[in-house]
């Protein structure tokens, strides 16, 4: 007999704290785990799928690009580590280090990579010879390590998964349109896979990477107003290239340093899907991301019929998607309902006896609780359109969620008004001077997400901070 | 002009130098480098495509066998190591350790991972409630770390790419069919889609994996005579789930320990793969695995509409296959037939003013060099027969190998003369002691590979050491 507990296990709504329900939603959901290692994560079957999603999602991109996947060592160097000075810098204080090989310590300590633009060009220094070998476009699939003080699984740290972009052009304006060319790309198949809507930019100095530059992003807007940075590609410049001494002959016989980008997105990625569309019931998935599209439940199991006729739906469906069947006798329905729900399974089909008699199965839409009926005629077909649907309808209730938290601050006390009232994106002008940008992070914890791209004419051009005049319109917000 | 050097760079001939003839392999086709570190290496597009290709082969079949991704930890604290004492004494002195995060000495010493038994147990012990939950199918590609002295890449290297699986289960029955399903899916696709044969069978106790009750192998022969160890499966019994006391509640009410079992097949392959199929030109890659697998090369593609129709066929062609098209007006065609070669691909198609007149392709094999002509009417339909004949002949052709250089000792002064004068695999009879095994390895430098499934009887019941009455065939041979 199905026992009767139609309650799965609790999720603390968001209104009442929204930190607490992204560790229920991600543990509950059995995404991921806290690991042995303080600050490291498990990543359990279902949260490693939804990353495989992504990941082939992005493969496929790159690969139509022309970039091809390599891989490169692990443990790099201390000495590699530190030929870029703005790099270690910015590196050193996070890195992991191992001392010992077996039972003998090593002459030199060797890091466990947080990024491998090191090694990488202490390679390509050996490889490059010609302008005809040019432009190289690999990327490289891999985790990384950064020793993270504060960490938040997906979101934040010690160890993580990633990929990373790393490639050489003869000219500044090569690497500049395939450090955009990059960022689109992680812009569209958040949008268009992940339903994730996104303002693209460039970071501000401060922002930027370790030996960068200029570094470009996207951002996401979180359910609780905080902004995700998602993505960001780099346009290196000569600064690596010269100091590991990566030189080719160029067109003219002499010899120049190529021009040089990197770019990467991460696990994190999970994390935001989880915070744009997730909502009290646990997780909501678009369907091109979701492990499992169609779960169907047998109603009334045990009637004659009833399982023969779920297992033929769900063969028929699993053509064309992913499909699972909960036929298990140790629930009840009502109790698998809501199991699906929190697992963010987009649309869940209902077939018991009365179904059957009038040739049609019940449909619930995850994304907007809907429920009605649908033939079991052509139901591969109607499911393609509903999946359809339920993706654009995501990335649309996304958008407008966002562009709900989104407010244009003229000076500091609407933007303070703004932070504490109604967090989200505030649209401002800024001066560009750094001391601004420190000013207004300490007095409101909100950073220059980017400059973007589409700059609006807010009907002022005076800095929030300073009010001195401004060209650009910034992005602020508190972020992940 | 193109330029008047057919010569690409010399490999050593493996008559000659069979370890130098790898290593020019290697490096002149761009498959891998050395790393900054002694030991590790850098896997180039070349190599890393090879390695996708099998990856997705592998892939697919543990799914097909319901088998999940996941992804735990590189680091591993080392009082997990040292919870199953043999697995520590195994894997100890070949460990990297990591002593510092950031600029602050870490209280505990953590391993970059040699292999996961140990996380993935901790968290199992965690997780596992009940024998409704079981069996866990897991699976994790990833890289691991073991600190060798001596190394060749792919072969062995401190650094390499693996999947390892890690199952758990109510019954040993359940264990020990799934460590022989596996090891059964690594021949199989070994075989379908590397062209590799294989010799399946039990490892002794001494060269059992640390930890495991029982180890299984595929091994390879290789051009040289000596074996690879390609892929091993373990049914680990309840060694590690009673030293990290995983239990669950048992059909009958009462806490057991589950059977567990992991499964490898590493980077190691595509070094089996270029010592099985390669010759004095460079790689053999089956169509299968072959990142390319066929290249069209433009004759006097100066000449009016050769090169339109040298890119129509490549069009026309990557609808169903990998191909690459090398129209550089830097080299000559001689030259670039060298260098396809080299890389192994398994179809060349040269097309030139007389073949466009005649309606036809020259295409070149490269497993046997026979060189004849194709109508381009349904040039598809003919290339896919061709690149299966080829395929099947890289099989035959490997098989066939093996089989000449597998002998049969029935006494040491025998076994001695087969080592000296024509290295291969050696069957023969071995009383199970460890003290004869130790023995003929000290002696002759080879070691049991495996106690085949595929018992044959050699027509003496005597160990081939001491003479004892013996029940075992088993398969001797020196390894990489």
């Amino acid at each position: 007999m199905a026992k009767n507990k139609d309650k799965v296990q609790e999720i603390t709504p968001m209104s009442e704290d929204f930190a607490q329900w992204y560790t229920d939603v991600i543990l509950k959901t059995e995404m991921v785990d806290y690991a042995p290692v303080k600050g490291f994560m498990v990543i359990r079957p279902y949260g490693y799928a939804i990353w495989e999603n992504i990941q082939s999602a992005y493969d496929k991109r790159f690969k139509e690009t022309g970039h091809k996947n390599v891989y490169f060592p692990l443990l790099i160097p201390e000495s590699l580590l530190q030929k870029e000075a703005e790099h270690v810098e910015g590196f050193a204080p996070e890195v992991a280090w191992v001392t010992h090989g077996g039972h003998e310590r090593l002459a030199e300590r060797l890091c466990v990579r947080p990024t491998s633009e090191t090694i990488i060009c202490s390679m390509y220094s050996k490889w490059l010879k010609s302008w005809r070998d040019l432009p190289y476009l690999y990327n490289q699939w891999c985790s990384v390590v950064r020793w993270e003080k504060s960490t938040r699984p997906f979101l934040r740290t010690s160890e993580f998964l990633w990929q990373e972009g790393h490639t050489l052009h003869e000219t500044y304006d090569e690497a500049q349109a395939e450090t955009l060319q990059m960022l689109d790309i992680y812009r569209e198949v958040a949008e268009e896979h992940m339903a994730m809507p996104m303002i693209v930019g460039q970071k501000s100095e401060s922002e930027k990477f370790a030996g960068a530059f200029a570094t470009y992003t996207m951002e996401a807007l979180m359910h609780d107003g905080k902004a995700l940075q998602s993505g960001t590609s780099h346009n290196l410049g000569q600064h690596f290239t010269k100091a590991f001494d990566i030189t080719f002959t160029g067109r003219n016989g002499e010899l120049e340093h190529p021009f040089h980008t990197s770019w990467g997105v991460s696990t994190r990625l999970i994390g935001g899907l989880i915070m744009v569309h997730g909502d009290d019931n646990g997780l909501v998935l678009p369907p091109k991301i979701a492990p499992t599209q169609v779960v169907v439940i047998p109603i009334a199991q045990h009637k004659e019929g009833v399982l023969d006729k779920a297992y033929e739906i769900k063969k028929q469906l699993e053509e064309e998607f992913r499909v699972e069947i909960d036929a298990s006798d140790e629930y009840s329905p009502g109790w698998k309902f809501n199991q699906w729900e929190m697992k963010g399974v987009p649309i869940r089909l209902e077939i018991g006896p009365r179904d059957i008699e009038k040739n049609q199965v019940v449909v619930a839409r995850r994304d907007n609780g809907e429920k009605t009926t649908l033939s079991m005629d052509n139901l591969n077909k109607s499911i393609e359109e509903l999946l359809e649907d339920i993706q654009q309808s995501l990335y649309n209730k996304a958008l407008k969620m966002r562009q709900e938290k989104t407010f244009v601050a003229k000076n500091m006390e609407e933007f303070k008004e703004i932070i504490h009232d109604t967090p989200g994106f505030i649209k401002a002008m800024w001066c560009g001077d750094e001391t601004c940008e420190a000013k207004i992070k300490e007095e409101t914890k909100a950073t220059i997400r980017c400059i973007p791209f589409a700059q609006e004419d807010l009907g002022t051009d005076e800095c929030i901070c300073c009010g001195k005049k401004s060209d650009d319109m910034v992005y602020f917000a508190r972020a992940y």
